[in-house]
């Protein structure tokens, strides 16, 4: 059904237009009218829901541009470890479970991580996630069910990892192209779901692997999405081993260019920062878990002068612990603000453009402004909130002050999901009961 | 009435002691016993109310130990400024109204600022806040209104600051006095209303000031609360005034002692740790205002390990732009893995430990930890959501994925404030529409 949101207080319609007193019209998944309505607006509609959003804030979804769902079945396992242990402790025994699963041709766990990571993202006000994992058919479906637009990044990786959780070259290979095949544009050209590539990182994926993966992309037309430089160690391999810094590897490779995004993007020399900007890679900003690991600061603020795109994530429940992306953005914000030692760095538009625009760039999805033909995935927030109120700047006020808690409606391909801060699209209450029991009759290490 | 906590699923009584299934009574203002009840824990009562937390999470109380809650007027209001001209641009025109209105006898502005952050303030689970301001009778009263316990330290300053705020001595004085004669334990000996004292900093005030300052409060037993070292300019400034840095300025002073609590505290010398150390000055720490405002990064890392005990505050909305709790020990603990480039520095027990016990030492009072005989403030966190879920280690989901919005219930010197996420001590539409109607009215600059 359509929708029309009317009398909206304060429409966000990008990072630089705030508008007062619009109406939104969305007509199947678009946003079909953005304006001061009239009745031509609905003629020939045979009915449309009409939502009033009179002293609201309407903005565009969040784009969770980097995340990795299976580990919000990890969140606060594990404090303090630096990553190569985090990631021998912490997250490598719940894959080698999953993988034992697979095998076992169970994936129920996935669906219940997918339900209970949508769930969180719902209400968090993310329209759209971009996950990198090992994407069990389950969390596909998982996303289906729960309304919100999935991009399932299909990891794959044949070095550095645990024995148990290697694969064939040519299993893995028809894997990645299995995904495709059964989910990729999943019920239509209007569809919420996609695939990509998913290489884990140019330090685990062979040459070999790192070729097909550009090769396929390319003759389908399809996104990649990958790590790097999220730690010196991976850096220094990897100029060990080829002589080359990431960068200058992927583009030794012929691997870069628009369609490419990549989280972290830490650890990065001023000829790397130019091969961005030069191939349009889009470098997806995870503070948080750059934070928490003491990866390193990202040069966000440099990559913004030099006018190079850049998405926000949270990365995964076991480095964050949340997929909450108000947080992000203030942790963006002030992170680069104290780094650079200039308080009047990374305003709260540069955050809030990354957690829209920045990510439809990284997602490749035409979504991020509210605008005319744009995909309909708008957010509402309830302003009467003591810590939201006085409002002196509606983005400042979004950014600084905006809690998760204030996410009124989540409209997303233009189907309401979440309504009064309730998640219509799945039963809450019956997703975390029955998560309780799957989990605990997985998980026993 | 007394209150009977029961089957807490998970009774967090300090960063190291996490109980399960246990229950509490709290009786008057104290927290009265701790463990399994039994009948003769109710003998005598004639009546009491039981609040069932079975599934539930019970904590004792955060303690924003600084804050500057006139900025709650401020938030969002403008973003991106060092720290001198957002004084000027900022702040100083809200606080020379002020001024103005206090000369004509209104404080009406102050009643709405101090209900307004304590609304804030309540629902995310603060029992207590210490609040260094100009400190109104009317924001006082807000704080006996709506039931948090506040602790007013009355900004004191003769130097640096803008004529229109200058006062003569004596009048500067007697103004201070007379607080703690109309406020300090308002109420009686139970009270939840105190007054510190609060020399702004050691750059702002006289010789004299802070001679005086530190005589009354030995005299009277009472604390004292400032700001120190929060940005290199004043550093240099005193050093180059006295040929001191401010630590050691205020050691000269014979000022510094367990009764002494101190904001931001970044630029401190070793020798300026160890008097810290040596005459147990409690630093407060304000990760996220110091991030904004670019004033660096404090070492709250060596200070725990020095044995220093620190408390943690928001500070005030202008820097912040909010007053959650759950936020700042997030943004504390993974600004100090980062800075350290050490992801086992500053565990989730350290923030824990600063947002209770350290702030309820830096407010000098007997709370902070749940144990018989101290102060009946504590909150019960619904841990039904799915960003909580699962949980493996109760500490850790709370500070890495806690929510202001998980709060529930919050119980203060005894009374239940906010129960099933609302505030009962006060009508909160009818204080943000009133505080609206003030608020333009009033602030027309």
């Amino acid at each position: 059904m359509a929708v029309l949101i009317k009398n909206v207080s304060y429409l966000i319609r990008d990072a630089e237009r705030v508008e007062e007193g619009k109406d939104v019209l969305l007509k199947e998944n678009k946003i079909w009218k953005v304006g001061k309505f009239t009745p031509d607006w609905v003629k020939g509609l045979s009915s449309y829901e009409v939502i009033d959003a009179s002293g609201k804030m309407v903005i565009p979804g969040f784009i969770n541009a980097h995340t990795h769902l299976y580990q919000s079945l990890l969140k606060g396992c594990q404090d303090d470890l630096p990553l190569v242990d985090w990631c021998n402790q912490v997250t490598f025994p719940l894959c080698q479970l999953i993988a034992q699963e697979e095998r076992k041709k169970d994936d129920t766990l996935g669906y219940y991580w997918g339900l209970l990571s949508s769930l969180e993202m719902l209400k968090n006000g993310v329209t759209t996630c971009l996950n990198l994992d090992m994407s069990l058919n389950s969390v596909f479906q998982a996303w289906v069910d729960s309304g919100i637009r999935g991009i399932g990044a299909i990891t794959t990786a044949d070095m550095w990892i645990p024995d148990v959780l290697k694969e064939e070259p040519i299993q893995l290979r028809e894997k990645v192209l299995s995904f495709i095949e059964k989910w990729h544009l999943y019920g239509g050209e209007d569809s919420r779901i996609y695939v990509m590539f998913g290489p884990s990182a140019p330090f685990v994926c062979s040459e070999d692997l790192l070729l097909w993966t550009r090769e396929e992309a390319s003759k389908r037309k399809m996104h990649i999405h990958t790590h790097i430089a999220e730690t010196l160690y991976e850096v220094e391999l990897l100029e060990k081993e080829n002589g080359l810094r990431p960068l200058k590897y992927l583009h030794s490779l012929g691997f870069l260019g628009p369609d490419l995004s990549a989280a972290h993007c830490i650890h990065l020399d001023d000829e790397e920062l130019e091969l961005i900007k030069r191939y349009q890679v889009i470098p997806v900003h995870n503070p948080k878990s750059n934070m928490k690991l003491a990866s390193g600061i990202a040069p966000v603020t440099k990559m913004l002068s030099m006018g190079i795109k850049v998405g926000l994530g949270t990365d995964g429940c076991a480095s964050n612990d949340n997929l909450d992306m108000f947080e992000e953005m203030r942790f963006a914000s002030l992170l680069q603000k104290v780094a650079t030692a200039n308080s009047a760095a990374f305003s709260a538009r540069d955050a809030f453009r990354m957690a829209t625009e920045g990510g439809a760039l990284a997602c490749g999805i035409d979504a991020g402004t509210i605008d005319e033909g744009k995909l309909a995935d708008l957010v509402i927030i309830d302003l009467e909130q003591p810590h939201l109120y006085p409002l002196h700047d509606p983005i400042n006020t979004l950014v600084y002050c905006g809690k998760s808690s204030d996410v009124e409606t989540v409209i997303i391909n233009g189907q309401v999901v979440v309504r009064n801060k309730e998640v219509i699209s799945l039963p809450e209450r019956e997703v975390l009961e029955e998560a309780r029991r799957v989990i605990a009759t997985k998980i026993t290490y």
